[in-house]
C-alpha cells in the first residue's frame, strides 16, 4: 500500500509479514516488480525510479549439432556499463533527482525485474531461420545484497546473508510456481574480471523455460543415488573448510576451478525453501566463511561465479541442494581462463590440485601466490 | 639426419619429403619431438634447445554429478608466462646462448611436444580419491605458425596457412594412429584476453584418450543426417563472408559468440587429411579471409578461440569437418564474458544477433562499435 507523503514527491510504502520476514512489493511498470525484504516490520519512502527499457526481441535458436537452445536478446547490448558510483542503479535514492532501480530511501535486500533482461515473460516471435526457434520466455531478476555500495558477500553480516537466503527461497519458490518455468538459478557474478557491469554487491536470478543439458545431466545423477550424501564422513579432512550442524563447506576433489568451493547441507533437500529458516541461517554462515576465505587467499577481492543449484522441475524428490563458488584466480597475479579446450570440448584442465587449494584457503600452505 | 657443422656447436639437419611437403624430425629428449615443415627441400642449423620439464603428475578425476573427466596437472602452474620478446621460446635461435623450444636458425611451420603438457604419454598414477580416477594420458603439442614473432593468422600469407593445414593434417593423422587416442583437436587461443601466455603466433594440438561429452553429442548429430550439408544453397546470403570452390565461411544463425565464424568444406570429409591438398589450400584461403575480417571489425587484433573439429574415433564415415572462430569482443571496447549462466548451465546468452555481426564483418553496417 502506498500513499502520498512528502513534498519531494515520495510516497510511503509499508512492508507486510511473509514467511518469517517482511516484504514490500512495488509495481515498477511494464509488468516489472520490486520486492524489498527486511527482518523487521518497516516502511520505506518511495520515489519515481528508472523507467522501463522496451524494444527487446528475445528468442531462442537451436544449435543443429548439440541441440542446445541459445538465447538472443539485442536489448542487452546497450545495458548499463560500469556507471560512476553516484549513478549506480542499485543504490538507494536520497532525492528524486538521481533515479535508480531501487527508488527507496534505504533497504536491506531488494529483488527486482531486470531492466535489460535476456528473457522476458512476453517474448517476441523469433525471425524465420533455417533452424529450430522459440520465443525467449523466462524471467530475469536482480538481487541487491545491501544498500551499501561498498559491501560484498564476504563483508556482509551473516544475519544479512541469512535474510538474503530467505528472500531467495521465497522468490525462487514463486518463480517455480509458474508452469512455464522449468529451472530457477540464483547466482552471482563477482568482479570486473568476469564482466560484471555494476560494482554494487548483487546477484541475479534466472528462471528458464527449459532445463539446460548440463543441469539435466547433473540432476539425473541423483536418480540412482545421492553423490552428496554423507560428505561429512567421507571427505578427506584436508578438503574441509568449515562445517556446522546443518552443512559443510569444502573444496571438492572434483574441483574444475582453482579454488572451487561447494557448500552442501547434510540433509537432502530440493531447494532453499525446503531447507527451513534455521538451516538456511547455518548455510548463510558457511557462505560467509567461504567468501571470506576466498578474499583472504590473496588479500584481494576474489572474482568468481557463484550459484545455488536447486531441483529443476521433476527432480524435487531426489535432488540435493548445493551452492558452488567458481573462482577465477589460480595465483595472486594469474587468472584461470576458459580457453579453447574448455570452451570447445567442455574438458577442464586444472593447474592447481584441490588439495593444494584447500591448504591455501585454510592457511595451511607454506607459500601463497 | 644430423651431423656436426659449426664452431658454435650447431649441427645440420636436412628435411625429407613427406606427403607433398618436407619435414625434419628432431628428437628433443624425454620422448619429446620437434617437427619442422617446409614446402621446399631445405636444411636447418640445429642448436641445443630448452631442456625438458619433468615432475608432472597428470591424472584425471571423474565429476560425480556430470560424469565428465577433469584433468589435473600441477606442472602447468609454473609454465612460461608472458616472457620478454627476446626470451620467446617459439622464436628461432640465432646463437647458442638464448635457448628456445625451436632451436634452429629459421623455420616455416614447427610442431613440437609441449614442455608444460596437461597430458603426457607416460602419465603417473592418480592419488587415491573418493571418486573415479585414471592416468592423465594424452599428447599436447605446440604449433608455431611462423618464425616471425609479430605475425598472426590474419597477416600470414595464405600459402603459409596452407602449409600449416598440411602440417596439421599429417600430425593429426599420426596422433589418431595411436590406439590410446580417441579425439584430436588442433586449436588456437589468441590474445592475452583469453589467457595466452606467449605472444608469438601459435596454436596447439590436444590428443585425448576419451571423447568429451560435448564433442560426442555433436558427432552423434551427424549419424542421422549431415546438418552441414548444402550450406551454400541453404544459408541466408547475409550471413556469408566468403566462398570458393571447396568451402564457405559464414556467421552461423546459431552463433553463441558475438562474431562467431564457421568454415565448412562443401564436401563431407572427416578431417584435414581426407580433404586433400587442393581443398586444404582453398580452406586456408577462407581461414585467412575470416581472420582478416575479425581484425578489421574493430581495427584491432580480435581475441578468439579457434578450433578444427575433426571426426573422433568411430565417426570417420559421417562426420563433417569444420573450423570455428569464437571471438571474445562484442563491441570495440566490450568483451563477451562467459559468466554464471554459461559456466554453470551451458546456456548461452547472445547480445549481438548473428545477422548484425555478419553485417559488421562484411562492412555492411552503418555503425561500428
Amino acid at each position: 500500500m502506498t500513499d502520498p507523503l512528502h513534498e519531494d514527491g515520495a510516497t510511503a510504502i509499508t512492508a507486510v509479514a511473509a514467511d518469517g520476514l517482511y516484504r514490500a512489493t512495488v509495481p515498477r511498470g511494464e509488468g516489472r516488480r520490486l520486492y524489498l525484504f527486511s527482518r523487521l516490520a518497516r516502511s520505506y519512502r518511495l520515489f519515481d525510479g528508472l523507467p522501463s527499457v522496451t524494444g527487446g526481441s528475445a528468442h531462442f535458436r537451436q544449435h543443429p549439432l548439440t541441440g542446445e537452445w541459445i538465447s538472443y536478446s539485442g536489448v542487452r547490448q546497450g545495458r548499463t556499463f560500469l556507471p560512476q558510483t553516484a549513478e549506480c542503479p542499485l543504490c538507494a535514492m536520497t532525492s528524486g533527482e538521481l533515479k535508480t532501480d531501487i527508488p527507496v530511501d534505504d533497504y536491506e535486500v531488494a529483488i527486482f525485474t531486470n531492466r535489460f533482461a535476456a528473457l522476458t515473460e512476453e517474448a517476441s516471435l523469433p525471425p524465420d531461420m533455417m533452424l529450430g526457434t522459440r520465443p525467449g520466455t523466462g524471467i530475469c531478476e536482480v538481487v541487491s545484497y545491501s544498500a551499501d555500495h561498498q559491501a560484498s558477500l564476504s563483508t556482509i553480516e551473516p544475519d544479512r546473508v541469512a535474510l538474503l537466503l530467505d528472500a531467495l527461497a521465497i522468490r525462487c519458490t514463486e518463480l517455480m510456481a509458474n508452469a512455464d518455468i522449468a529451472y530457477v538459478m540464483p547466482f552471482e557474478n563477482r568482479g570486473r574480471e568476469i564482466g560484471v557491469t555494476l560494482d554494487h554487491p548483487h546477484g541475479q536470478i534466472y528462471a528458464l523455460p527449459h532445463i539446460p543439458d548440463r543441469i539435466k545431466k547433473a540432476a539425473d545423477a541423483f536418480r540412482t543415488d545421492d553423490p552428496l550424501a554423507g560428505l561429512s564422513q567421507r571427505l578427506p579432512e584436508q578438503l574441509v573448510l568449515a562445517k556446522n550442524k546443518s552443512g559443510i563447506a569444502f573444496v571438492p576433489p572434483w574441483a574444475r576451478y582453482p579454488f572451487e568451493i561447494w557448500i552442501v547441507p547434510h540433509q537432502q533437500v530440493a531447494d532453499l525453501a525446503a531447507l527451513g529458516a534455521e538451516a538456511r541461517a547455518d548455510m548463510a554462515a558457511l557462505v560467509s566463511i567461504a567468501a571470506g576465505k576466498l578474499d583472504a587467499a590473496f588479500d584481494a577481492p576474489m572474482p568468481y561465479t557463484f550459484a545455488w543449484q536447486m531441483a529443476p522441475r521433476g527432480y524435487a524428490d531426489e535432488f540435493h541442494l548445493h551452492a558452488v563458488f567458481q573462482p577465477l584466480k589460480r595465483a595472486a597475479d594469474k587468472m584461470k581462463y576458459l580457453a579453447s579446450v574448455e570452451q570447445f570440448t567442455g574438458f577442464f584442465l586444472v593447474d592447481l590440485l584441490p588439495e593444494a587449494a584447500a591448504d591455501i584457503l585454510n592457511g595451511q600452505d607454506g607459500q601463497r601466490g
